[in-house]
């Protein structure tokens, strides 16, 4: 089977220096290219009120030089060294990362390594706060107009998975260098980070640069509890921050329900009971709204925090739509509470997820994403093999006690 | 050398079926997916004025049903086997493809070669033209407002190459399902089309199959000569098809150079001289127009028809800067033209551009469009190492004497 020479080639190595950081690599001698990203536990969740959006402001600083490179040389580096270089910032992690050719690694892991450690300019500061507030209007402006941000905040709160990830127009204009200094140095500790790989990676080289690159990163406790665990319910009825009013050819709706969290097992079976439901190929929602033309989008996916789970559904359909749509939405939620699902469909869910995932380990760009945040979150590796075997070990029965344990109500609902 | 190891393992292979049908395979044993299109001779540069989108407008109804399944079993059926499939449609071609793991080669095979057959039916005809429709509206409602399809009028005149992909408002409503099918009689002859595979393919299985699933396929002449040869010069001023009077936050301007055709040796030189130029990394104009704050976008690119080249320059800025950025690119232009390009920024054009290709080479799913295209369009199989040799010998002076040959001179400007 494809599957088994997949992982048969590929091997995983780990290592912790001595300042704390953590390297993991699933090796694949035969790749092409080899991927490597810094993986930061820093997000928004991780923010008090005067730093909403500290996270993602701080990985657009990232870029804007080093006590060795200017942002110029920094962007003219990343350009050379060919491949995609990019960051992102969610409610949990800040990762940095890239793929080049395996004879570029030292290249490409000292550049990271490098802006791991900015000079956070106060110019720049000042520039790309301009950058960060266009950023914030230009996505309010956008359908579906906040509503994801505002089910969050309803669902969680204003503090921790509730804070946006953009952070305020009112928390960015009043945020200063040195909040951003001061939580750099608290996030950006080594042990608060993986460095990841994947790929045609030399992995002795790698944790021999690496040591030598971070030996002087100063090394501060980093509290290890969640600022703000995610509250069991919701906090009640919240007045949600204000958004634009617009005039919407279309309208939005963003539903949550309960569902395991980061390190439950159980959220494997939730991933495939999501697709049956909800996926945009040939879901049950697909059948029922899209392929009957009521709706633009109907779709369900799940989103898994340390300490918390959600099952998000989203429906965009002409307004005079919304309450006939809810209520199919309903009666198929209905259908498979009582029900369960088919084996048929349950079979052709597992296989469609397995081949997404043997499709992206063609990639170590891809695999990166899976071996950097399960040792950040999970000090796990998972190799493909374990990960189609977990996901073929779901039964209809398993989906039936699932579904017992999480009945899929609706726990907060947006519309836009 | 990782680029030599890549190539070592694939091998081409390549048959002609008695119907006309030209299967071409490059093979990657030890890949984990396998990739299949077919490439069809049919694109907007064969369509009459009756026909003016007719060939995106049947790309649309290939997915709509087969003598033996409907439109939902497509769709269940493609959803099924996973990984991407999907279609489109350009001047010269349209392509339908498609990754999966090797064991459902059988099954993807017969179900692509199946949708070559559409059932064409004129109730589908007529929802799908609503579709269509809906599709040119909100095309002509998004920046920059049809300027690239205006650009491509004017160079080319209002058939063949000047002809839109999508068709007009006017050409669609006119359309009938009898010229569908006609027009699909004439143009999906198996003479004209190419059946493409890269991966873990099984070439003998694959050859086999295609020989008894086009067996009853008829076989027409298809005419080999361009209906509209590219017009060496513009036209003349020509009158641009309406679009949308629209109050712009941002001016946008496209341009046009000659360029060397997909048949000329040239493209390569002029390729990396466009993203010496123009790419948007860290190109000339990247430069003096995107890290200065001038422009959003400032970049430039080719394309390559049968029978004619373009040099695209695309800008879009605040309206009062479009005079003064376009001096700018003038400039810039200027100074390439008198002086050259640098040793150092050609070698690095030439190490982005053929690590981006052995990156892309990774997956059979991106290697299948350069295997297709080049077998639908020159009969040629060029495998990883000659793209990069290719690439690699590319000099200064050659760079020098393309630019004697191809000016850069603006020869269309569209400002929307």
């Amino acid at each position: 089977m494809a599957a088994s020479s997949v992982s048969d080639s590929a091997t995983f190595q780990q290592a912790t220096l001595p300042n704390g950081l953590r390297i993991a690599a699933e090796i694949v001698p035969a790749a092409y290219t080899a991927a490597f990203g810094y993986f930061v536990r820093s997000g928004a969740r991780d923010e008090t009120d005067l730093e909403s959006g500290l996270s993602h402001f701080l990985e657009h600083m990232v870029f804007k030089g080093t006590a060795r490179r200017t942002a110029a040389e920094v962007n003219r580096e990343l350009d050379e060294l060919g491949g995609q270089s990019n960051a992102y910032t969610s409610e949990e992690q800040t990762v940095y990362y890239g793929t080049v050719l395996p004879k570029y690694q030292h290249r490409k892991v000292e550049l990271l390594t490098d802006l791991m450690r900015p000079t956070l300019l106060d110019a720049d500061f000042q520039t790309e706060r301009m950058v960060i507030l266009e950023e914030i209007a230009k996505y309010e402006d956008q359908p579906p107009f906040g509503a994801f941000e505002r089910s969050m905040e309803s669902r969680y709160g204003l503090s921790g998975l509730g804070r946006r990830v953009l952070g305020t127009t009112e928390s960015i204009e009043a945020m200063t260098p040195e909040l951003m200094r001061a939580y750099f140095e608290q996030r950006y500790q080594p042990s608060n980070m993986v460095l990841a790989a994947s790929g045609n990676v030399d992995f002795d080289a790698l944790v021999q640069q690496a040591t030598e690159l971070t030996a002087d990163w100063p090394t501060l406790p980093v509290p290890s509890k969640l600022l703000y665990p995610a509250p069991e319910r919701s906090p009640g009825p919240l007045e949600p921050l204000s958004t634009k009013p617009v005039d919407n050819a279309l309208a939005y709706v963003v539903r949550h329900a309960n569902a395991p969290n980061a390190l439950s097992d159980d959220r494997i079976a939730m991933r495939l009971l999501s697709t049956i439901l909800g996926d945009d190929g040939s879901s049950r929602l697909f059948w029922e709204l899209i392929d009957t033309g009521r709706a633009e989008a109907a779709a369900t996916w799940t989103q898994e925090f340390l300490d918390s789970g959600l099952m998000f559904l989203y429906l965009s359909c002409a307004p005079e739509d919304v309450d006939s749509n809810l209520r199919l939405i309903d009666e198929v939620l209905e259908r498979v509470r009582r029900d369960g699902v088919e084996k048929d469909e349950l079979e052709r869910a597992i296989r469609k997820t397995t081949a997404a995932a043997i499709m992206q380990s063609e990639r170590p760009g891809s695999r990166l994403f899976s071996v950097g945040a399960n040792w950040l979150t999970r000090n796990e590796y998972v190799g493909l093999d374990e990960i189609i075997a977990r996901y073929e070990a779901v039964s209809v029965d398993s989906i039936q006690q699932l579904i017992q344990n999480y009945s899929m109500e609706t726990i907060t609902e947006v519309r836009s």
